[in-house]
This record gives structure tokens, sequence and C-alpha cells, in this order.
């Protein structure tokens, strides 16, 4: 998606507190960023923050990381964070996750709604390909949880078949997640859109342990 | 379902050499009822048996037996069943297996388009319920095999958290079989005529091995 520049994202972008700039250099240390030994969530891909801040805001007690790649984007999500203080957002990619954490610094992965690279021979894109699984268990260093939800059957489809084959221990799996009994869903912005259209939304718990 | 009785039916019933009366004698001893010691894959509810016909016909090497509850309809697929060799039927219940079959005798087990049991309070009926996957990993003797397949959305969700959270090995699960690139699908009566309607069909493979 092109995003359009406003004037004030590029102020917000260097000035916004909730923006860390140079991740790299609290890899290991983000508790220090945090100023407490609060458990640390990331969400993959957080777009304009709406899923992250009402995450914050219903869970005190964990600390949440928002990645995106795209700096406009970014910029708002930290304008939409207003004064939460368990939020700190990175201007990154997924590539860079194990740049950003030490294993075991993250105990919770969100992906909410990523590209889901539909044409076949893009599927080593897709962020629940088994490449992409591994860097995760690394991420993790031995035990954590990937929170995952997609609108796109063909991702979903494809991502249930790469955890069992990677080995994850999969549970609540929702193949229509706004009808079934799943309670304290917080949408993002896309999933209220698509949902509203009367789409179903797919939604997955993965852990991974080292036995 | 209400199955209205035939006048052919009762005959066939007791006379077609392809259904086995007294299932219980021969538990173990399968091998004896084929003439043979090729593996043997069950299905559960094979209804008017074209799944099972035809998967007899495409895989030789492996015997197969249907375990169907309604006498009318169990007779209809001894009809069907024609000439094939590999193939036995059995008026049984799901709940009778381990009296039919010892331990290890079936190394695979198909259920297609079982009851869904859609009211939530049934669920203990569904024959992907724990309780059922136990019997099943009992009736294994430690290592085996389930090909399942439903057009019903709240089982198919259910049945993916049942075996995962019992452990089962989960691959090939498709969210929508005749569109994707699963080849050899053999299709039941009732999936014909459903898929035709433009309905999705989904399907999984669970494999159990003791550890």
């Amino acid at each position: 998606m092109r995003v359009r520049k406003k004037a004030w994202t590029e102020a917000e972008y260097v000035n916004n507190p909730h923006l860390v700039h140079n991740p790299r250099e609290f890899k290991g240390r983000w508790n220090e960023v945090f100023g407490n030994d609060k458990p640390i969530y990331a969400e993959i891909g957080c777009g304009k923050g709406r899923f992250i801040s009402q995450s914050a805001a219903a869970n005190e007690s964990i600390n949440f990381v928002g990645v995106e790649r795209q700096s406009t984007i970014v910029a708002t999500a930290a304008r939409n964070v207003g004064e939460a203080q368990n939020v700190r957002l990175i201007h990154g990619d997924v590539e860079n996750l194990l740049e950003f954490f030490a294993p075991g610094e993250i105990k919770r992965l969100y992906i909410n709604f990523c590209d889901p690279w539909p044409k076949k021979k893009w599927y080593k894109r897709r962020l629940t390909y088994r490449a992409f699984l591994e860097k995760y268990k690394e991420l993790f260093g031995g035990e954590g949880e990937i929170f995952f939800k997609t609108d796109n059957t063909v991702l979903f489809e494809f991502s249930l078949n790469e955890f069992c084959a990677d080995g994850w221990n999969l549970s609540n799996i929702s193949l229509d997640l706004h009808k079934s009994d799943f309670e304290g869903n917080i949408m993002t912005e896309y999933e209220e859109k698509f949902s509203s259209k009367g789409f179903p939304i797919y939604r997955l718990e993965a852990r991974w342990k080292n036995s």
C-alpha cells in the first residue's frame, strides 16, 4: 500500500516518546526501556496501533512492543498510543526481530492480518512459513506463543499446516472468530472493516516449548 | 434420517458375501476373513458404500472394512460393492469398534461426513470428541491415522481443536478441498451433492504414534 505522507507524521516520528529509534541498542535490555520487569509481548505489523493500544490498556501487567515497517504508519500508531506507559514502537521489519530482541525477551508474538501473499509461488514470504517459525522459536529462546489472526482462507490453511508440520501446539482455533465463544477479542482496524462485511475471521494460538 | 426399507434389502442383508454378520468372532483374525495379510483400513459410517468401493478399487493392496449402523443402508452398500474382493461390511456402531477389531488390526480410519451434532451441548457425541480419539488410539494399538472430511464448519473447528489438544499430528489440512491441490480425492455420495452447491469441504489427516 502506498502511504501518503501527512505533514505531522515526520515530527511525530522524530519526537514521540513511544518510538524507539535505536532498538538494536536495547537488545536484551528492554526492561530498562520500560523501567520494569513485566513480560513483553510484541506485535509484528502493528499498523496504526489500535490493537496494541487497546491490548496495552486491557493488560497493564504486560509491556507491548509494536513493530511496523512503514514509517508514516508507525508515526500514526505512536500518536494513537496516547499516554500508555506500557507501549513502545519500532520502525522495523520481521527480518530484524533477532537484532532487536535477545532470545527469551519476547514471550508472545501477535501476527494480525499480515500480507497473505496469495499466489502459491510467494509462500515463502508468508509470516507463518516455517523458516519464520524457526526464527520465532529462536526469538522465544525455548518457550513462547503466537496469537495469529487473518481473514484469508488460503493463508490460514497454509498456517495451520506449517505450524503442525513444525511441531507447534495449537489451541483455540477459530474458523469464524466473531461468531465463536472467544471472549476479549480486540479488533484491528482492518478486522473491523472486513468483518463488518460479514466475512469470517480466522484465529489460532500456537505454542512452542523446547523439549 | 429415517430410512425406507426396500423389499430387496433384507435378502441382500442376509445373503451378500461382503457382509460379515458375526464380526466379533473375527476380532484379531480379519486376515482370515480376507484370506491375506494386507493392511486393513476401516470407514466409520460407510453409508451406501461409494467411497469404500472406489477406495478399494483404487488400492488393491489394502483391505477395507465399512462399518454402518443402519441395516438397510449397509445392505445397499453391500450391493454397491459389487465383486470387490478387498471389502467387507459390518452392521455396527463406532461404540463397538473395540469389540470388532484387536488393537493394531486397523491402520487407518476414515471418518467421512459424520453427524455434526451442531448444538454445543451435543459435542460429546461428535466422532472427533476426545473420548472417541482415545478409543481410536486403543484401536490403533500404538500407531495409526485418521482421514477426516466434513462440510460442517463448527464440526471441523471442533475437530481441529480436539485433535490438537489430544496430541495428534495433523497434516494436509484443507479448508476448501475441492479447490486445493489435493489429488486422488474420492467423493462420498453426500460430498458430491453438497459440494456441487458450491459449499467448501474440509479435510485433515491426523496421525498418532505412541512415544
